[in-house]
């Protein structure tokens, strides 16, 4: 298990690589939440150079290589935020990086992770994994995965040590899961700095696997197609048994939010919040506004994870609370 | 005219009160311009509670009552985000506010600067100034005016203090231009601390006052109907005698933004630095972004100076963009 240790020694690692994200009072929220509540803070990792906390692990996990390692590189595989960071990561350390992705990852994407210097392999949807272990026999490179390694964990943990050196009588962490790195990083600092805070998990009720595991003490698997129903494509992947230890041991509980709520929050954080953030980034200030019932009441932090977002979507989004307000004004 | 030490003290006061924001870094950037630039970094002031930087000079202004003046409290014409600020700031230190606004002014507007606890006083669009002397007249209230004030030029200053203390060997500084109190404040403590910096101010070219003022050594007048065309709803104000001063011995130069460049800067802001930008606030983005050529070669820092923008216009900017990069594709 990662300790706060690990967490405190990542944070001395990263901190030249990443942006020091400050915690954002949101007086918005003020009428919105009963009087037992005592506000909402943002942490805007969605801020951060490529837009997403995985910055964090990428970097720390890099950082930890030595010197063998670095002459033959890193790969990794994804689609999404994970392989602009490794990539970022790979770029700041002046070594090799390769990022396996899908022919159908959408061009700006690819673009992205390219513009830090990483050659980009493009494979068939189902091949991302046997080329990346490829990459790895042939080059004998490090495989960075996204969340299923102590260092990858132990580096995301360190937004958990700003929230609480910003904020130290915090209450309540909201934190989006999905393979589970950030919210086992976040609930080890945490819990360990401030034992009655609170670490809760936020995920799509559309793929709240790793809810269900939880309640049951053990790993369920949901099919990927089940999974795949959510808006919110950051939070599609489960735990894996390293990270769903973390999440058993530290978090206090799981709640789920709906795709409608996930839009409403989507709103909120860009009108109210000045904001952009991904749907995934929006899930814990979504249970914030519309699970508060399930919620312990006190002083809250919720994680915006990212803002990697379709323009069109975005755009969607606001207008459609703009429908909404022009309909209660009437 | 203000001085170094009047902004220190400033940010002393103000500290509890405003958001320690960071700067961003932008990797997006770096094919945009030429070899000759080492990179361009966000001051976000759109993140601060109220949405803007004015937060910074009304908590100052405020804090530097004495008991008897905040006995009668204070009063403020603004339809912007001047309006939010005094509200908060007068809440926070537990005192009567009077904001005079127009009763045109957006109904989310009004309701914002209700919620802080101010008393909101809605009169006819040409009666704001009138109404609030009367305030002043009748009550022994203090008036809080948006930028002709040191106080106010010394809490705007505050932002410069924590962009040198972040970036010390920044370059250049790009500081949006209306009435000038920002642009005051931050090149009065970014030429102070740094003397080979150059802060610039910038300006829609449709409410260009300020440079033709600048170029011209002298204060010129534009005739209202002309200063309001722009888009940039809070750049619509002229420099007063005070803050033209300041402009004209600390500023390096005042560049000008086309109405398309403001609106492709915020939707860059958006996309790329996840940050929501009220049009106002995108101008320094936009300069760097477009008008290069002007500008003294590297590292340099856009200050984002508010983000209360209207969902619709954010959407509209979003999806324009959307369809010229699909153009570009095909």
């Amino acid at each position: 298990m990662v300790t706060l240790d690990d967490v405190r020694a990542a944070a001395a690692r990263i901190a030249s690589a990443v942006v020091r994200t400050p915690l954002l009072p949101c007086p918005w929220v003020g009428n919105e939440r009963s009087a037992a509540d005592r506000g909402l803070w943002l942490k805007p990792e969605n801020l951060q150079p490529i837009g997403a906390f995985k910055m964090r692990g990428a970097h720390n996990a890099v950082a930890r290589l030595d010197e063998d390692a670095r002459a033959r590189g890193v790969v990794a595989y994804s689609s999404g935020n994970h392989a602009q960071a490794v990539a970022h990561a790979a770029a700041a350390a002046g070594i090799t990086a390769h990022i396996v992705m899908p022919a159908s990852t959408p061009q700006v994407k690819i673009d992205n992770t390219r513009s830090h210097g990483a050659e980009v392999v493009l494979v068939g949807d189902d091949e991302r994994e046997a080329v990346a272990y490829e990459i790895v026999a042939e080059r004998g490179a490090v495989l960075v995965p996204p969340f299923d390694h102590p260092d990858v964990i132990a580096g995301q943990g360190t937004a958990g040590l700003e929230i609480v050196e910003d904020l130290p009588d915090v209450d309540v962490v909201l934190v989006p899961v999905s393979g589970g790195g950030l919210a086992s990083g976040i609930a080890t600092a945490v819990t360990a700095l401030r034992p009655d805070a609170k670490v809760i998990g936020v995920e799509p009720e559309l793929a709240s696997d790793a809810r269900e595991s939880f309640r049951a003490g053990e790993l369920v698997d949901w099919p990927v197609a089940d999974r795949f129903r959510t808006i919110a494509d950051g939070l599609r992947s489960q735990p894996s048994e390293l990270t769903f230890a973390h999440l058993r041991n530290r978090l206090h509980d799981i709640v789920t939010v709906t795709e409608d709520e996930i839009r409403s929050a989507m709103a909120a954080l860009a009108q109210k919040g000045r904001l952009v953030a991904e749907p995934s980034g929006a899930v814990s200030t979504a249970a914030y506004l519309f699970r508060g019932d399930e919620l312990p009441a006190g002083r809250t932090v919720a994680v915006v994870s990212g803002g990697n977002v379709d323009p069109a979507l975005l755009a969607d989004v606001l207008t459609a609370r703009t429908d909404e307000e022009d309909r209660a004004d009437d």
